[in-house]
């Protein structure tokens, strides 16, 4: 009889295991990564061997709660002993509750809230809301975004994903603004504001205002680098929706529950948009869920016509559950409360003070637990740190103990919404020591 | 203080709030059903004012294993408990375990899962993988076909909810064999294989067979009617992509695991094809899961290669408890065979005898737990049964205590694969009073 393993014999047998039978997201599969994680708790991961990590990467940007919060665990196991799938055709009373929860944290104008299993089916559905409320074709979105990897989703993305998938028709992009790298060759962030936004308009007069259903955005930019928009630039993106009749889409999968400080990233710009697109921490992704909330106008659009969109789990028993005990819990414990403080109190202040004193950092940028470090070779040319590099740090960070979340030549501090001041102070003192060690090496 | 509601009273406060706060999928908002769900067990659901219904739709079709099975139910709480949620960078051991039950099941081609969200983004990846496999452009499926909800899977769709949402590029229709309403005037299965293989592999030959990536198709496409495929047609189909270089996918989201009397539809067809996508019953809908098993040459191709395709959510571990206790489960109590016995000993013959009694039963068909009846006002023209005739088949099998699935003019018999001969034929029976009835009353 074998003897089943354990530790880091378990590890590794775990290890092989997912290497032989799991094909992986975004990866080659002969270069996988080797994270095995066992467990967690609020924001530390362990593996079987007992190793711990700090997570300053809520893993895909979604664990805004933290590992296993009990309350949430909790109300998943009671649901699940009550009932843990039912179809959207029918009537459920946590579905009920669950929207009401969210619609509770949105503008007056929200009515009603559509439930898909993640942030790409909740684009999906909103973009084609705007398609059949307005009549029109085109989706404007933006360079430095990603929206999902099914079809629309990700034929609206910005990024490089949207290369090798762009199989939709009728997105348009434009660049949105972005200080540090504007293009737009702005001066001031006014200047970069209002440069921005003629520049959405001409495109928008150049596409045919007629043609034009939806402007989704990420309200902050996420996986594009945390670009905290300019004052008044989505107040200009709302005008110019208005202006031409275009449904405005915010897409709060990322910054939305708290990750900003705020329940939704556009809390703190003067904007309410017509939908809003969400999933990630609206229940810190224990089950998965998205959806879209609908401001009455749309919504009663309709009342009478049949609405061509659905999907088997829409409004899920066991997420909606979820969902329910997640917005409860990051009331109770002033969750949202926290997240701002630490932004403002501790990862602000110690991003700022690496920008000054290494030679590395060109920008930091964020707010609430949504931040941005951009690393470059010198700060007159601003020329992204190389790949090489990004991925030494990587490892650097991973070997101390923190789990970091790269993207091009970023670190995005992003740890859970929970985390403590210690925690974050501790976090940041090791990617502050990783940057200065790399910036004191000789080149 | 008021008092909470109960039993019929908390029934309608639950709708209410309901219809007030939740958008529902293919529906227009002000005209939805009144079904509300408190609980289930088996192949039972209730109300909370305790009227009971005999589940002859498991849901969507997915709830395989009925509701609530302890055992499920157990792994799932088991694993909220250990860890609900993690990014699909990381190896789990609970999602290598999952990768491999499933992998059991399939021909030893097969090497690697991709797991998704659920069947629309199982589509969507398999499709792209085929895309990037092959260096071409065009998916050809069929008319009468469901392959969900997102960009690329509703463009594949054939059916009505393509027609709004069609804004992918790249997709072909072709007609299936469909031997009741034969679109190629055969007079035999025979025949109907053979036109249905000519006409697939002329338009083929048509678009041009270096511009395909894909053939796509349900085994047996089932929201469509249940359309069993002559013998022969698959293994036609799959000479036929051999001929030309062309990826086989066969979605067995509706058909796999179980619905059939086999674990795929495709086991009791000579053919192995190089995708598979599935979804619902992989774990009854438990925990929204889908995913896409990967043939090993196509899964080699993504070795060095990076797959730009992903999701937050895939390989939750929740799903993916859900997936191995649930398959462990259909193993252990023979969850397949009973579909399959149940098909031919109670469902098959009690079919048979009403398409030859009842003059409004004009075809019926199927295996396993997956059959359909199909309404016509008479059995030369053929014409479907009107809407509101079948609308009032549903009313009034639904206040005798049987949930149906009504799609179209068909009434399709759908039960979890638990399903006891006893329940199947007091499901059928009533089916058989409600279709005796309408046949018999004045026209």
């Amino acid at each position: 009889m074998s003897v089943a393993p354990t530790g880091a014999a378990l590890d590794a047998a775990v290890l092989e295991s997912d290497h032989a039978s799991v094909f992986h997201s975004w990866s080659a599969q002969a270069h996988l990564p080797s994270f095995v994680v066992a467990g967690g708790e609020r924001c530390t991961l362990w593996d079987h061997a007992g190793n711990r990590w700090l997570d300053f990467s809520s893993q895909l940007v979604n664990v805004n709660i933290g590992y296993q919060h009990p309350r949430v665990v909790t109300a998943i196991k009671e649901q699940a002993d009550l009932l843990t799938t039912i179809s959207p055709a029918t009537a459920n009373a946590t579905r009920a509750k669950a929207a009401k929860k969210i619609l509770r944290q949105l503008p007056d104008s929200f009515q009603k809230i559509f439930f898909t299993n993640a942030g790409a089916d909740a684009n999906e559905n909103a973009i084609r809301m705007a398609r059949l409320f307005t009549g029109r074709d085109k989706v404007v979105s933006r360079y430095r975004s990603y929206h999902g990897n099914t079809g629309a989703a990700i034929a609206a993305t910005g990024d490089w994903r949207r290369i090798p998938n762009e199989y939709s028709r009728g997105h348009v992009h434009v660049f949105g603004p972005y200080e540090y790298r504007s293009e737009f060759w702005a001066e001031s962030p006014e200047q970069e504001c209002e440069r921005a936004l003629q520049h959405l308009e001409r495109t928008i007069q150049c596409e045919g205002p007629e043609s034009i259903a939806a402007i989704l955005l990420e309200t902050i930019p996420g996986t594009a680098g945390v670009i905290v928009p300019p004052p008044g630039y989505l107040a200009g993106v709302r005008a110019i929706a208005d202006r031409y009749g275009i449904v405005l889409i915010l897409d709060e999968v990322m910054s939305g529950f708290g990750r900003t400080g705020s329940w939704f990233a556009f809390d703190d710009h003067d904007v309410i948009p017509d939908l809003v697109t969400f999933a990630k921490g609206v229940n810190s992704g224990y089950v998965p869920a998205g959806g879209v909330a609908i401001s009455a106008r749309i919504a009663r659009a309709f009342d009478e016509r049949v609405f061509p969109g659905g999907l088997t789990y829409s409004g899920h028993p066991l997420a909606m559950a979820a969902i329910v005990a997640t917005l409860d819990t990051m009331r109770d414990e002033r969750i949202v409360e926290n997240a701002a403080l630490v932004g403002k109190q501790v990862i602000g202040p110690a991003l700022a003070e690496l920008a000054e004193s290494n030679r590395l950092v060109g920008d930091v940028r964020g707010t609430g637990v949504f931040w941005a470090i951009e690393l470059v070779e010198d700060k007159g040319s601003k020329a992204p740190l190389p790949a090489a590099q990004m991925a030494e740090i990587k490892q650097q960070l991973f070997s101390r103990g923190l789990v970091p979340f790269i993207s091009d030549n970023r670190i995005h501090i992003v740890p859970p919404c929970v985390v403590s001041a210690v925690e974050a102070s501790a976090g940041l003192s090791i990617v502050a020591d990783v940057l200065n060690e790399l910036a004191e090496a000789p080149a």
